[in-house]
């Protein structure tokens, strides 16, 4: 069913919220998704979101409708893109995406203040289940979007706690890559950056004891340009 | 004045459209502005763009848009970002905001199906005049994102006709990221890849012969990941 050219247009505001979690002892990148109650997809699986409300900035709404549905906060919230398709919803639906990171170590103390919490839970970004709307092709993109960043941007840490060692935060990237890197050139490379400022304290165990850092928090994530500063 | 929770969300089309063009013997990145005829901001200089319809598509939307107010038809169109603050217009409207790229040598061939060309015309983007709403900010934001993605794609030969000398290739690069390449680097940075193809003929005139170049048609210009499919 195509829309008439003046039929309305309503705008919606969904987020694509990736943490790193521990599933059968293997770290996993995931994203939480929530059970449709209602038609059109109902029982499927979608992106949290909601309408935007005229009195209310894009970014804020996606807070609003993330916080609404899931009960998270996220470290980092960057828009993605718009999606437009005639197709995409029974009626004529524009929908401005998120993407959004939570570090780990925040993902289990954000579950209060959510209505339903039977109906949200954490996939695998490569296992996803059947998705309501265009969401799939949506979270496609949204994971190219963080590989690709990823490799240029320090973005990923946005999904560790405030301090790690470099082996945690190799850990981080080679889950958000979905590969494997080399130890001592991943040392070599992040030991001379200025974003990185190594503390006098050391995370001690079954291995040798490991020198514990945080980011420098005066280098933002991600150069957002002009935006950044809007 | 705040708009309501429950005001009309409207939807706008807007296009940020770059070209290099000649002014004064000197190459200058370009863009084109409408003056308004009517409030709010009447006089004032404005992007191109118009409102979305019910059944057209974002990218149709913003291509018809710039047809509809200048005439011109884009080499290279992508999504930008949607800009939505809540004091960008007196009533709450959405931008949804495209750059796009217009080869120099089809600049002049498009102003015919303009209704009223006195009121475009072309700007250098460091000499911007007086705008209407948020535009200043996009076209901010357009021009950064040029410059960034000519420093790690070859977007910049979107501006460039078919067929090209790497003296040419290397001033449009000049002018867009506003300063000096070295020759000999630039020329031993492009003359291995695999997008640039030689030709068998030479441009000659003043100086010595330099031989046409054209791009690989099989390489696309910026890698889209998975919208480009889309």
């Amino acid at each position: 069913m195509t829309p008439a050219a003046d039929d309305p247009i309503r705008v919606a505001v969904s987020t694509v919220i990736f943490s790193v979690r521990t599933r059968e002892d293997r770290d996993v990148l995931m994203i939480p998704l929530v059970r449709r109650t209602r038609d059109p997809f109902v029982g499927s699986w979608a992106l949290p979101g909601g309408w935007l409300a005229s009195d209310e900035g894009l970014g804020l709404a996606a807070g609003r409708t993330l916080a609404e549905t899931t009960g998270l906060a996220p470290s980092w919230l960057e828009q993605l893109y718009t999606f437009g398709d005639l197709d995409r919803s029974p009626s004529r639906v524009v929908s401005i995406v998120y993407w959004a990171l939570l570090r780990s170590d925040l993902v289990e103390a954000q579950r209060e203040a959510v209505d339903a919490p039977e109906n949200v839970a954490w996939f695998d970004v490569d296992d996803l289940p059947q998705l309501a709307f265009d969401h799939r092709h949506i979270i496609d993109y949204a994971v190219w979007r963080l590989r690709n960043k990823a490799g240029y941007s320090r973005i990923a840490a946005g999904l560790l706690p405030d301090e790690f060692t470099l082996a945690e935060l190799r850990a981080v990237y080679e889950t958000v890559l979905g590969r494997r890197l080399d130890p001592s050139n991943f040392r070599r490379l992040l030991e001379g950056s200025e974003a990185l400022v190594p503390t006098e304290r050391f995370r001690t165990g079954s291995h040798r004891p490991a020198r514990i850092f945080r980011y420098n928090s005066e280098v933002e994530l991600a150069d957002l340009g002009p935006l950044g500063s809007s």
